[in-house]
């Protein structure tokens, strides 16, 4: 049964069953261009806890410190080391998991957090944002194309969230994944995320397209896998039973949680509402259920 | 059992059984620009014999006026009203199957050939090649943005093989199909083709990247569609059981003939081969098989 974070008690017990507090961001801290209420405060009470924070995201279009200087733009002061995002999971899945040796290169069909990531983990990428010639139409009788240049040191393909996908994009990542020797990692499966004002294809788009043409399934690294999981663990030995994953979705936040051992506390302040709550799967139910993050503060003061 | 053309009584007795071939073009008649062996004369003899001739192409780029024009680099005479591509047949299922009413637009997500066919059959299509702003990268704060004018007369949504596709067309295409009023329509399920010297990604990748996105599946309208067979039926009312699908491909081509009720001839001038027919279930196995087509007018004569 899901505990409701309704009275001091409950907020009380979770401060001090748990040592690491796990978040994810968007619905959580904040929404859109707005920070959610008593979340500045909620954070400040944890840090006086000296509790240990992270922040993990499938935001695959930065790097951890690019992502970083998101939570500057709200007031909030979080390190490059406390946020894990999939472009970092999917670095240290090849690094750390996979052990692809650095002297393979590894194509990149994403974006420049993604390259900041791999090449901070030893590879050297190609594709990616910095080969102009990608931007230019498929040409196969341009022996200079792309495509006709597949390079033979490279040990994987490394696929996200891409806002410059195009065909031939897609073509030359298809040429390298014809070969099976060569690793297919995939930053998350979001098949959307809410933009400004419109829901926009997310990297499972891109994903799913590659997949598509290739008939093969990429290694997915971001939340609900254990990809994400493995990268945490990696940088920092948490013990999961003292540990608590936050989040506003069932099928990233609260199921990362639940895959990997950990209490879960769902916020109704994203994506999730009482109504879906009510009806999902009692396995699959979390922890603690709250309104908002800013209740823990709230009931402790 | 599958019956080997390998003599002239099996050639004749297929002469004598059926009033209907209908071809697949690519790995049947040619493959890559070499015409392949007594094509032509086989043509030739089957309309000597007062043969109805049906070219069935999920070639979605094309208009079938345009596709005609590539048998006449073969030498072939072929007619506009003899071809039926996955473009024509799924402007054909718009009409005649979904009867979507012609004041109606459709937002295309696809080449020209499918936008002449879509146009040709009495709609107005919106996206498509003729719109230079989804060449640019989407911004949504520009309120000249396609993403920002969407069109409340768009009834329908095809989507196909996209040389132009890219992050900003599938962000448009998206926000038509999260309405579940719009019709959804697919030209093809093909992942790959072979290009010149490489596979390359088929409109199966622009099709499973919509459907990721809007978490909808789209009405498949080429082989093996019953799509095809009804855009058939619709323009010339063949009697099936004097018909026959001759292909190089099981999952096309002969499912579409088995789909559909028609006997089916499978010719090893292209994808399949002997090793293949043998490990096939015996009950999608073709009526019969030749190492090619023009194995008919060899045996004939």
């Amino acid at each position: 049964m899901t505990v409701k974070v309704s009275s001091k008690a409950v907020a009380q017990e979770i401060l001090d069953k748990y040592d690491n507090f796990l978040f994810d961001c968007d619905g959580v801290l904040w929404r859109e261009s707005s920070l959610l209420p008593k979340v500045a405060e909620t954070l400040k009470m944890l840090r006086k806890h000296n509790k240990n924070l992270i922040f993990v995201t499938n935001n695959a279009t930065k790097s951890r410190l690019q992502y970083s200087k998101k939570f500057e733009k709200f007031g909030l002061t979080v390190s490059e080391s406390e946020v894990f995002g999939s472009s970092y999971a999917s670095a240290v899945y090849l690094r750390d998991i996979l052990k692809l040796p650095k002297d393979k290169k590894v194509w990149v069909e994403g974006a420049d957090g993604l390259e900041i990531e791999l090449q901070d983990a030893g590879y050297q990428t190609l594709g990616g944002t910095h080969l102009p010639a990608l931007d230019r139409p498929l040409n196969m009788e341009d022996k200079t194309d792309p495509i006709n240049n597949i390079d033979p040191e490279v040990g994987a393909v490394v696929v996200g969230l891409d806002p410059k996908i195009n065909y031939h994009r897609i073509a030359v990542t298809m040429q390298y994944l014809l070969n099976p020797n060569i690793y297919f990692v995939a930053t998350n499966p979001d098949s959307t995320f809410p933009g400004k004002g419109a829901l926009l294809p997310g990297a499972g788009m891109v994903v799913k397209a590659v997949e598509t043409c290739v008939n093969r399934e990429g290694i997915i690294c971001g939340k609900p896998s254990k990809g994400m999981m493995d990268a945490i663990i990696k940088s920092q030995n948490i013990d999961k039973s003292r540990s608590i994953m936050i989040g506003d979705r069932f099928d990233t936040d609260i199921l990362f949680g639940l895959n990997n051992g950990l209490s879960t506390l769902l916020v109704l302040s994203g994506i999730e509402t009482p109504e879906t709550l009510e009806a999902l799967d009692p396995k699959q139910k979390p922890t603690y259920y709250a309104n908002k993050l800013g209740d823990l503060y709230e009931y402790i003061h």
